[in-house]
């Protein structure tokens, strides 16, 4: 297990579904910092989704309290100790699932992995543990919101729809307003009625989430391997069902040719500036002070109500079929990982970035 | 700067486009490994390229010195240390480009970064450095073939010629073979037809890997950080110029429902696999027992012939065309880079695998 | 703030002195342990101390939960979260505090480090945190006791007055049966005789506790940084109030000649040993295979009764008195803290010798 | 094996005894400072020793190589490769020493430990590998001294022999005059005369080297297990032969009590300060701006031309005197390198404090 994220800003979760309350750790954030904690419940609620036909059903809103690290509302420079009740758990729901390694979990490789304890995999493999993430990652926006560094994610594709604009193009203030997080009133339309259909026939879609970090300063990333692009794509991998990253040009840069793809250097505003972003805003591993965007890849939940031929434990050939809640498409209430994710990535840079800033 | 990767079988590097040596060192190989140098030597090989049209011609081969760790060709189990002199280096080729910053270069993200020393970028940020990467995996590899762990990569995409066919339909016997790296005859020479065509342009064309790793147990990756290809993705995400990652059906997932994408668990030759491997070989971060395999994308070379407008860094705009050698493509070259990354990931997961695979 | 000790075995620790619980994060503990909570509760119960009269008067005992990561009583594999209330906080003592930095506490350097957060210092800096870490040491040692090693920590000198025999002359039985958990009925007397003393005379005092590791296999450490002497100075200079630590001979090795000094080598019972121990169990980093010792001094506690000069935050001399509970002396509540600390240092070094242990 | 120290101020070394050079690595030193190779010479020649009758005899000056990260004796802000060439091994001197595991050397723990790669112990637990530690450590002094932090290492005592003054009564300008390294006239002719008994008898000594850390402002360490004391001990527990390590009163705070052990503060010249210094310029994990200081405690060296009763590897009784060079008393020699590992730990603390030191 490896549930540490960050070497100067470290994050480190715990949690089980099953358990009284999942949570974590936040070690290294600088004394000082007011905590606002609407904007982390606002976070927390966004990853829950349940208000619309194509997510789970919940009874209650994640509540938080932090144990440790905030006093009078203000960092102490402590590390922060947070919880999250489980209010909603439902214990009951595994105990039938211990027969069989359901298709595209992480049941069987827990099991390879983790042998007699067979339901770690059930337990701590659940998204839920990235509630705890989330809440962190409010925290390290509110750092990065200090220097005018924002992130903003927001759904570009959900199965055969997609949005047909790049990022700049986009409203961004749209982007909550719609049910599936996608900042364009006919996209939406048509990813719902796509939706609707698949959620008919008992199944589930993927989709494309991408990311924008507005005003990041020049200077963030260690090259070799502490390249920013490197350390996000680790960050975005570890998000659960996530199976390809790309910044900037990504796999379409594969078929450009260098003339079209360099990113011509351009005095706007008395600043050195690129013409193009086909860089993604990084460049040797190194943020170069344009927009860093990327793009997520998700695969549809595996858990579905459509029924499916697999293997029990005693090899015996079965059908299978999800009962209980779960998602149609768990794309949009990815969007808050996405971003709080990146904010964790960003914070952890910037202190680095930090202890070389200036000379001794 | 962040010149280390891994956490048990660690290999850091060092080394500057100008200086007599570059290398490095891998510290936690066990002892008693017997090293086939020729192996070694034919990994370096095979990253300098140079034999063909689309290559930087190189006067000669990279050869290597052991410094430590190793007797009697057998590694001690202390830290191995080893150089690879600098033969062919031309350090006056740098200094006219001093004054400018080249467009998608590292050029002016070092400069931001580290100041003064402006020269870094085009001293460290070399391709050149990923050579001690390419030893360090050479022996990564020798480690893995004992456990029978194979890693193959190969050229899938050069531009706009695709090969197309999957992983497994191919002869991987072929692939040094074609002079690009690709295991296909008619795609090899379509891809050298255009490669002809963009070196007649004098411009530069980007191109996709993949990398399949075969007989990987069940049980490496550490959720929920160290995900298998969370550490996958940081690794090739790390290689210069490489903009996208992605492992079993990746961005194509997106697309696709549940019950298109989920992987049936079957029973193979009395053993649990999976019907289709849509998973790459890794479920909830941790390796099944299937084949991993992963696509990563190169951005087109930013140095080319073809004249480009940009920025000195007086502010004037000038016309700027690199000379010296540089690659048409470079994709080809950088096939065992991402085999050696690989190797180093495995290597080091298999023994994070190993410090928990028994009871105490 | 660097709250994590460990690289495999890893424990996170959280905790203010008032905040509502503390706690701690255990990630990489094997999975399928079966976790005796009576042995925990009995190392909480022995740092917490107070039944006596050289200790803090405690109204009750400390309790703990489980968050995660334990299913039916066994380690699932998972992160180990857990709590420990904080019952008897009072948060009111410290107010008062506020204007003033007691002498040869945290309450300064805190304030220059954290600035104006300037309770974390009272908050963070508290004894009380090393409840997490007795808790997880708790673990370690059942982990360890597998392997047949086991960890006896004992105070060898309170004050002036020191136990004279070695750590073989013992019985370890009697170490629990004393109030200041001296194995020597004499000694024992002579220390309550002494403190007796001191607390009349409202001061504090210091002592040194010994700690003896039987049943360690040759092999753990790993040189040049991580040798084991070196992972337990770190652990132990860790805890709060040690100014100091020697090994095996330690500071008297300084006096001996290289001949009175050495380790002879001879056959006992058909297994190489060493006629002496000076080495204290380790050589070269790594353990031999005999019996692991060391020392730990303690300086005497800064809060005492005594009225002392000192100057508050205003710079005004002022005459300073500890109100509130105090211990006139806390080392005999330092061994079990000791024996944590060791138990998580020999856990995480088995836990990488086991990485290397067999050839892949 | 763990060859790296340091989180944001790396250094990894390599190194046998046997090979054509050692090394290291230092990632992550700021880029542009200036490198004064004088001083780096003098401290590796402080190291080698040879020039008095108590050290054994070398026949050349330690030369060194930069490879990497500088450039125009600047650093780059790249990895700083560099190697120290073997001018002086003896290959064949270890070739009879394999049948023997020589008593208190590391011979029989890397036997046990790296198995059948015998000869690991006697090549990379040389105490030669210190050579690349101390290149290092005189870097870390050039970038220290920049914030007026100095560091300043002595021989307190040889054997029975011990200087009777504390470290602010002594003259640092006599150190390097003294032949054994001790800042007083009298001393240094009763441990010549000491040493020289000793070396009549074919035996080794002992001794204490005492370290102090001026001009380090408050803020340094980072408390729980990044304590300043911790990662100092840490360091000086990795030096070969060390034995222990106090810091301030030490282990004579064991006797002391509080009200005698207290450092009260005073307003001294405008600034808070402490009327004593027991805490040795460390609270809380922190430093206070006052001098640390602290002792290192080394043992004899094991070997000696006194013949000694040993086991070879065959279990049968042998005698054994070593042969070839060795040191009466390394003590004076291991001064510069308590100075560099002090160096290496405060620089690194120093990077972190400024990561965190100002407001994003």
């Amino acid at each position: 297990m490896s549930n540490t994220i960050g070497e100067l800003f470290k994050l480190t979760i715990f949690g089980d579904s099953h358990g009284t309350a999942i949570g974590g750790i936040i070690d290294g954030c600088m004394p000082g910092l007011k905590i606002d904690r609407k904007k982390i419940a606002l976070d927390l609620h966004r990853r829950q989704g349940g208000d619309d036909f194509f997510s789970t059903a919940r009874a209650e809103k994640d509540s938080f309290e932090f144990l440790s690290g905030i006093l009078n509302n203000k960092t102490t420079g402590g590390p922060i100790g947070f919880i999250i009740p489980n209010c909603d758990k439902k214990s009951e729901d595994y105990d039938d699932l211990n027969s069989i390694f359901r298709p595209s979990h992480a049941d069987f490789t827990y099991f390879a992995k983790y042998g007699t304890s067979e339901s770690a995999g059930k337990l701590h493999a659940s998204a839920r543990i990235f509630a705890p993430l989330v809440l962190a990652g409010a925290i390290a926006k509110q750092i990065l919101v200090k220097s005018n560094i924002s992130i903003t994610a927001f759904v570009k594709q959900i199965g055969t729809i997609s949005l047909n604009k790049v990022y700049t193009e986009i409203d961004t203030n749209t982007i909550e307003e719609s049910p599936v997080r996608c900042p364009d009133k006919e996209t939406t339309k048509k990813m719902i009625a796509y939706l609707e259909k698949v959620k008919k026939s008992g199944d589930s879609s993927g989709g494309i989430v991408t990311c924008v970090i507005k005003g990041c300063p020049p200077g963030l990333g260690d090259p070799v391997f502490g390249k920013l692009q490197a350390s996000l794509a680790q960050a975005m991998l570890s998000i659960n069902a996530v199976k390809g990253f790309e910044y900037g040009s990504g796999f379409s840069s594969a078929v450009m040719t260098g003339s079209e793809h360099n990113d011509l250097f351009i005095i706007r505003q008395n600043r050195l500036r690129t013409a193009t972003n086909n860089s993604g805003g990084i460049q040797g591993g190194i943020s170069n002070g344009e927009d860093i965007y990327f793009n997520v890849a998700f695969k549809p939940a595996p858990s579905i109500r459509k029924k499916q031929k697999t293997i029990d434990r005693n090899a015996n050939t079965i059908e299978f079929s999800s009962a209980g809640r779960h998602d149609v498409c768990y794309v949009p209430r990815a969007v808050p990982i996405v971003e709080a994710m990146s904010a964790l990535v960003l914070t952890d840079s910037f202190f680095k970035y930090k202890a070389y800033a200036e000379k001794l």
